[in-house]
């Protein structure tokens, strides 16, 4: 490659008012060739005409798409080149080797770069600088690598001062590449430096480095290129050509590091898309007292409001914006201090945004009062901003309803729906587990349920229940919580589960600590949280906070409740809700749900005044001495399917019978077994006997579910005679009840026919003493793989199938939710598996189960209802698929409904579409 | 009805000596409707005529049709009439009322037994007296009710005193009669008429019943005639019209008594069959000493050897054979004392066995030397005469070889394999667990794996292992036992599973049992047995028996070894063994297996000398630190491979990789923990953490199978390289060997890519190494119910699939085998599941992901290789299955091996014949 002679000024291009039409789609591939018929892996832009566009996203990334849409827009843009992403994947199949004709290419672009920047790349009188910069098919904010002022070396730094006449910035700009280029090309670490300038610091006696004078900036670059040839055995390459493969190279290499790879990891991005690399000629903000840089959005990213929001440093570079010495000014202050900076500014992002028809981020320069766009992006925002964006874009016509209902992801309404932690805290984070029930809390630590109930009750205390694992036994001591943690469990472990149905913060799974329960405390790595500390947990990112972070409370705006509006005349699944409780039914209908799909009745057996009924049932020896036990239960349940079917008045309300084996509600230690003991009127050693006895290698697929009801046909008698009785006293106060009767862990469709027989004897001699009747339905949750096998012959009996998707992916996988935590990371890391499938169904295993199930139950019964009560109702890839599948309804915890109303809205879209 | 006045004398056909031909099957439909157009009711038979057939005993039972073929036969049968089962079905479906017509058909059947017995019923000068019997299409020897000499009255007993000439034959018909019929037709309790059947003996100063004189026995009619009057409030009826309704209707009903709806169960007998009713012409075999009665087989039933077989007593009922209180004779005494008799008797059995082809067992009477035949049917033997006798019909042309392999039922074989109790003892039974390997095994009681192996070892006791349930650490108590005890656990239990691979016999999942290990007892009702107590376990029907038992050996005959070659040449599917130890390939080749299908390298971890390098690798805390520990484990790998290639020469040997969780390997207790912590250098508390944090909640569905070599990558490697040096060492030394690598547990084909990629490297390495190389496969368990449904997929990268349908049936059904226990009984007593799953095959369910896998599986590759390495492998029914899925081969415990090559053959016949 030759150094250009040409001396031209600037990249801006002469005709910034005209403004292109969008570029078809379909012309992207005969862009993406070369003259020479191969594929082409340089793009070209500057000058107000580029190679590329912004649907080339893929092959330029999002970086690189956007510089060349903005320079055909005539957006003021330096002007550059974009290496392929094409070319990363060649990069990395050849063994870190450019692909052939690469080079040819690359030099072709940096000629017309130096005609259109009208600088020469190396030239000593007027030389160029380039930035190099990564730039992924998906937003990778930081987690690759950048050089600036690339094209320095000791002749043309000359160059520069003499053309700026400011030496002191010349000397700066030399000194941060070589730091820069030193440390990600050459991976010396950034410490080597940081000595050198502290020990020029303390030289010249001065606090920060802008007080450091030009002469101190020499000395420095040359006691950098020192450190340079000590550590590496050679000098500091002087040669930009040189300079500039090796930024190339450091660019595509960043790919694969570790951060990286970490980021794709959590946020589910391919391995195999690749970088672009972006080479830029330089503009720089810190020039003098004309130059600036900063940020900006189009709307106000933490509210939506269309207010032009951002901030900038005068006499800067992009990283102190970052970096945080300086303070920034509000963009306000731009409009008084530079009105024709502000003003083309404001005018370019009113442009892109009409022109992306989304709010926009922009990173901009002004070199010596001349305004440079360096990029430009849809702006990240909270849910509550997105939402009241895609409204206002609406109500102006720039998108219709089906566009803003496909442009909010249905996860980010969490937020609207849970308290967070104030992002300008800097709280101290010790540990790290799965972000199981989203949300913040504040509490004390406690580690067992007893005592948090004691703390939250007694003193008003607020506490965080801290468990190796929670139980049943725990859910008092849960209730009162404001936040749950635990060391073992995955997603739909007890734990999780039961909090994201409370709305409750909840960190599972976090192996990071250690709990001894025994001793009240426990530890992440040093740090020992006894009992009474205080800790924050963040829900939402699985953080465990030492010590008390500020919270910041959700809002429900109306913009939301409109956003919801439309997504229920869309969509065309039902959304039920997961609600055990008349307060989480009474949350459920607030949160739009249409009936309950799953009321787990066991929870209602674990509350204090019922345990002991619960427990002689279950110590009983006699059918007769059960009965006893289940009578004083009855008007428990009674009450409590009265109060939930009058919340839910006029809707349906799907009832699991008991499913959790019996040991759950027996004390394990010694201790309690003594004081059981004596309550029951029972020795010790028989009651732990008994208690022995009902211990289970694999609860999870032992003597629970309909196992119990048919074992002991008066349990299902009494909870039938407590829906009916209860159904029947509404019916004649003239409220509208529709109970349906769901019987869990079918597999065979003869535990379905006995089972359903015992309820509809109850029901017929309950209709008959109570002098009226009721409708209802009777149905099963499909939950064993067999029983989608056979979905056929159970239809033939059941009048509707709930899938129970947890279990299912439970026994499809044969994963034990409660203990996926010691495998599934290393399968995610290792992309074993695509995601964590307790969270996103498994549509190729679990689904294929489901798909048949649906297919061959309606094909037995065409009136079957079919919903979905597992934990994936209410995660919008899955509300997808179910929709898909053809269910009726998604339910899943109140919390989520919101979020299955809008992802069942988008999987009609999406259907649409294609 | 009127009663017959003809006084005929005797039911024999007086053409004994024509032999009819069988009659043609698709008759039955013309004879099953009466002359009226309706179903016909009643069958008649008698004076060589009969309405039935041999074949028709779904309508007739058993033994209607075969008395019904006998008349016909020309054998001498008194005559009498049978009433259909489907009488019995409609007599429950009406409500206990005979449906409309019977009464009629049933007046004329015995207007016409009148005349061919030429007596009359309820007629005073020469009674008519009948038997009612049941009869079902289903042998139920004993399980319900039958009445003798039903007729008899004050009148009738005149009557036969005169014809007879002795009155205390007629008086002790009378009172027998209204014995049975008080207890059977009117329910009193036996002991009402034994307690005045004591008395008479004590007035009249005789020990036993035969003593009573004539006037004792007259009086005590009228005493049993006192006991009805005054229990029942009225007089046992004297109409013999009245008392023949009243024992059909008994008979009927004892259908659905308890003991035969339980035999039934046992049995699989379908509950819809019902019953049929024989009424019979009563003859006399203790009308004097010319009259005698016995029960014979046409040949020896525990050998099969051809000899005339069986016993008599002279003047004696039927019921006095069996009661046992005079010691019956040989028949060969008969020959001598009898010769008319015993003459005519052996050429009746010899056209019966030629007639039906098959071994009979006939019951007779001679009255005043006249023969009679009441019952013959196909007797009941064991295996080794079952196969001695099929062997000799084949031999003298009878049946064809297929007919023979046809005819043994394969799981009775396992007499054959081990030892069992002596038939003759009568043990003390405690109490009654699950049937889980076969054999019996006297020895004394111990409760810790670590006491079996000191008494046996040190004391040379023989022990019995009796525990809660076991675990892989109780492998070497195990291995010393003379059999096991659980109190925990199904057919596929731990327990049941590692007992049937060693050959060993097993009681699991006793929960008639309380096992205190901490005290050393277990308990059984009031037995207490205490370490030390000897007991005896009957592996085959599930038995505890206190003391010691006599035991007889088992016997491997040439006959035997003829028939499996037949079977071998028959069948498709291959058999293989499942086999962890060179002894136990030993044993699988010397029954025939062809090739190991499963070899379980987890056994082999637990051997003492190995159990601390173990440990070791598990509480690593680095890779470094796991990678010493398994060096110290590869020797003893590699010899174990070695050993089993060398016995397995030619033969494939399937090798599966670690399989279990890890903290099966770790102690549980502190004492044990503590000491373990001190051999490791670590302390208390720190070995403690790590054992708790290897705790599952489901290890059923936790960190196991390929789980565990993806999470610790230098386990596979180890493993890997430790088969192929063991192959390469044998490869150099001529030794042929043939590795298949089994990974466990896939449920995405990515967890099968990962791992086989290892498995290649290290193959590939080592080949390089040792200069050598081994031809090999690496396939996979399909047994997570996923990998079924994507088969497609993993088959794209495995060579072979093994289905795991011990797994694969746990996950299919949501089934803790280790806890099924709970449920599984009262699921097959109240007929939720036709049968154990973990014993026969789910075809249904199970059956039908196994299809889908092997269709899914074969059509991405066409030469995958399918097999199957469950316990089912072994069981008839599911190797039928297997077969008709076109899989390639079943692979069981080396002791099942020769059942399964039986029913491997059966399986090709059946589908011939279909």
């Amino acid at each position: 490659m030759k150094k250009a002679g040409a001396t031209l000024r600037a990249g801006r291009p002469t005709t910034a008012t005209a403004r292109p039409t969008r570029p078809a789609a379909n012309a992207s591939d005969r862009s993406s060739v070369s003259a020479r018929g191969k594929p082409r892996y340089v793009y070209r832009f500057g000058a107000g005409k580029a190679d590329g566009r912004a649907d080339m996203k893929q092959l330029l990334g999002g970086k690189g798409a956007n510089l060349a849409e903005m320079t055909n827009l005539g957006v003021p843009v330096p002007p550059g080149l974009t290496i392929t992403t094409e070319v990363c994947r060649l990069f990395y199949e050849a063994g870190h080797k450019w692909p052939a004709g690469l080079a040819q290419e690359l030099e072709q672009g940096m000629r017309r770069l130096q005609e259109v920047a009208q600088k020469g790349f190396g030239d000593p009188a007027n030389p160029l600088l380039v930035s190099v910069r990564s730039g992924a098919p998906v937003s990778m904010p930081g987690m690759m690598d950048t050089i600036l002022n690339l094209g320095l070396n000791d002749r043309t730094v000359q160059g520069l001062i003499t053309r700026t006449n400011n030496p002191r910035f010349a000397y700066d700009a030399y000194r941060r590449f070589i730091q820069m280029y030193g440390n990600v090309v050459l991976e010396l670490p950034h410490h080597r430096f940081e000595e050198r300038l502290a020990k020029q610091r303390a030289s010249y006696k001065v606090q920060t480095d802008p007080e450091l004078p030009a002469e101190a900036l020499r000395e420095l670059v040359e006691q950098y290129k020192h450190v340079v040839r000590e550590a590496k055995g050679r000098a500091f390459p002087d040669d930009p050509q040189e300079q500039l493969a090796g930024a190339i190279n450091a660019v595509f290499s960043s790919w694969h590091n570790e951060r990286a790879v970490v980021y794709r990891r959590l946020n589910n991005i391919s391995e195999s898309l690749g970088t672009a690399v972006n080479v830029q000629a330089m503009v720089f903000g810190n020039m003098g007292p004309r130059s600036l840089t900063g940020v900006c959005f189009t709307r106000d990213p933490s509210t939506g409001e269309r207010v032009f929001y951002g901030e900038y440093l005068v006499n800067a570079q992009g990283e102190d914006v970052v970096a945080g010495i300086r303070t920034p000014l509000p963009i306000a202050k731009l409009k008084e201090e530079f009105p024709p900076v502000y003003k083309e500014l404001y005018a370019v992002g009113q442009q892109l945004e009409r022109y992306f028809r989304e709010m926009q981020d922009l990173e901009f320069t002004a070199e010596e009062g001349t305004l440079f766009l360096l990029q430009t992006r849809t702006g990240k925002r909270t849910a509550r901003a997105a939402v009241t964006i895609a409204m206002d874009f609406v109500k102006d016509g720039v998108i219709t309803r089906e566009q803003a209902l496909l442009r909010i992801d249905p996860l980010q309404l969490d937020q609207l729906l849970h308290p967070g932690i104030d992002p300008k805290a800097k709280p101290k984070v010790i540990a790290k587990g799965l972000p199981a029930s989203p949300g913040a809390a504040v509490g004390r630590a406690v580690f067992e349920a007893r005592r948090a109930v004691e703390l939250a009750e007694e003193a008003s205390e607020p506490v965080i229940l801290v468990r190796q694992e929670t139980s049943p036994e725990d859910i008092a001591g849960m209730a009162v919580s404001q936040g749950i943690l635990t060391a073992r469990g995955g997603m739909t472990s007890h734990a999780a589960v039961v909090a994201r149905g409370m709305g409750k913060c909840c960190v599972a799974g976090c192996s990071d600590i250690t709990v001894r329960e025994d001793e009240r405390e426990f530890r992440a790595g040093d740090v020992v949280v006894k009992e009474q500390d205080y800790i924050t947990l963040n829900g939402t990112t699985g953080e465990v906070i030492l010590g008390q972070a500020p919270l910041v409370q959700p809002e429900l705006t109306a913009s939301f409740r409109q956003l919801l509006a439309w997504a229920d005349q869309t969509r065309r699944l039902g959304v039920r809700a997961n609600a055990d409780t008349p307060q989480d039914a009474k949350t459920a209908r607030d949160f739009g749900a249409e009936g309950i799909g799953l009321c787990r009745t066991e929870h209602m057996f674990f509350a204090e005044e019922r345990l002991p009924a619960v427990r002689e049932m279950i110590v009983a020896k006699t059918t007769q001495a059960r009965k006893t036990a289940l009578a004083k239960l009855l008007p428990f349940q009674r009450q409590d399917f009265i109060d939930i079917f009058k919340v839910m008045e006029g809707l349906p309300v799907t009832i699991r019978l008991l499913d959790p084996p019996l040991h759950e509600f027996l004390p394990q230690d010694d201790e309690a077994i003594k004081r059981l003991a004596e309550q029951l009127g029972l020795g010790f050693r028989e009651l732990k006997d008994i208690v022995h006895s009902l211990e289970e290698v694999n609860p999870m697929l032992g003597h629970r579910g309909c196992r119990l009801g048919l074992t002991y046909p008066e349990i299902n008698e009494m909870q039938a005679q407590a829906i009916f009785e209860a159904a029947c006293q509404l019916v004649k106060a003239k409220v509208r009840v529709q109970p349906e009767v769901m019987i869990p862990l079918v597999g065979h469709p003869q535990e379905f026919r006995i089972a359903k027989r015992t309820i509809e004897q109850v029901a017929q001699a309950t209709f008959k003493r109570l002098g009226t009747s009721v409708k209802y339905l009777i149905g099963t949750m499909i939950e064993v793989p067999r029983a989608a096998l056979v979905a056929d012959a159970i239809a033939q009996e059941a009048d509707f199938f709930s899938f129970g998707t947890n279990d299912l992916t439970q026994m499809t996988f044969g994963f034990s939710r409660d203990d996926i935590v010691k495998f599934l990371p290393h399968y995610l890391k290792e992309r074993i598996l695509p995601a964590d499938p307790f969270v996103t169904l498994d549509q190729e295993g679990v689904g294929a189960l489901i798909t048949m199930g649906v297919h061959k139950g309606r094909n037995a019964r065409k009136s079957l209802k079919v919903g979905i009560c597992g934990e994936h109702g209410g995660e919008p890839s899955s509300v997808g698929f179910f929709h898909r599948a053809g269910l009726d309804y998604v339910s899943c915890s109140p919390y989520r409904v919101p979020i299955a109303r809008l992802a069942a809205a988008q999987a009609v879209l999406r259907e649409k579409k294609a």
